[in-house]
């Protein structure tokens, strides 16, 4: 019998696993950067895949090679976090109302609106009903592609 | 009495009206670049001016930086004759069903379903139906917002 070989690996220490979470984030963005080209592509929403980001938030993507749609259904409650990203933001609100923190001011989009969001600027929201939304983003949201949008998940 | 100054201006001749409208062009070209400035903006749909293009075809504009929403009624047997443009599109259609000749095929994208378009790919439309539908362009279309989207008015 053949005698196992002793392991050379190192022991997984907090390090090498932060490493390793680097590794697959670096994959990760090489696999949408792939994706990026632009397709002529025939969806329907009801087919596209819808992701429960929590109880209260649950998310589809269409993701185009410099635009991404993200179908969104907030139910009432559902707290969006202080987060910024560079990706200008386009929310359009088709049922329900979200009332968002943003540049010192208290905005409730309802539904027939849009808030326009600059890229970087920080903001929060709330949804007040059970809220749909499409998000319109330049460039898509490599986090919510790669699923390491942890401020929405905690 | 003073003298009236003979004028030193040139007959407009069909050249110079021809360079007028290409002045006008770049002066059109530069108001929207000066309006590309990231903007938050809360905007209600119903408040946003509604141009008639032609009695068959209604168009809203709501402009970022990088992204436009265009939220469209074409009438039933509006057609969109052949055109291409470099910005990225992807249609998304709320009521209605739109026909799209794109790529060699035929595709009728209905209430529900989004066609994502890559820059300079060529394509015609015809609404089936009366059809609302927003197109989402990246970046911006000048031709629609300098209304020189002569394609159209045929």
């Amino acid at each position: 019998m053949k005698k196992a070989k002793k392991s050379t690996r190192k022991p997984r220490t907090s390090s090498t696993s932060a490493s390793r979470i680097a590794l697959k984030d670096t994959i990760a963005r090489k696999i949408v950067r792939k994706k990026k080209t632009a397709e002529l592509k025939h969806l329907s929403w009801d087919q596209v895949e819808t992701e429960e980001v929590t109880p209260l938030l649950y998310r589809q993507l269409i993701i185009g090679e410099q635009v991404m749609l993200a179908r969104l259904l907030l139910k009432k409650g559902c707290v969006v976090p202080w987060h910024s990203h560079v990706n200008e933001q386009l929310s359009s609100i088709f049922e329900g109302a979200l009332k968002f923190w943003i540049d010192e001011k208290e905005i409730v989009v309802r539904a027939g609106e849009v808030l326009t969001i600059p890229p970087n600027m920080p903001h929060k929201a709330e949804a007040l009903e059970d809220t749909f939304a499409i998000d319109t983003f330049h460039p898509p949201r490599a986090d919510w592609i790669n699923k390491t949008d942890k401020y929405l998940r905690k």
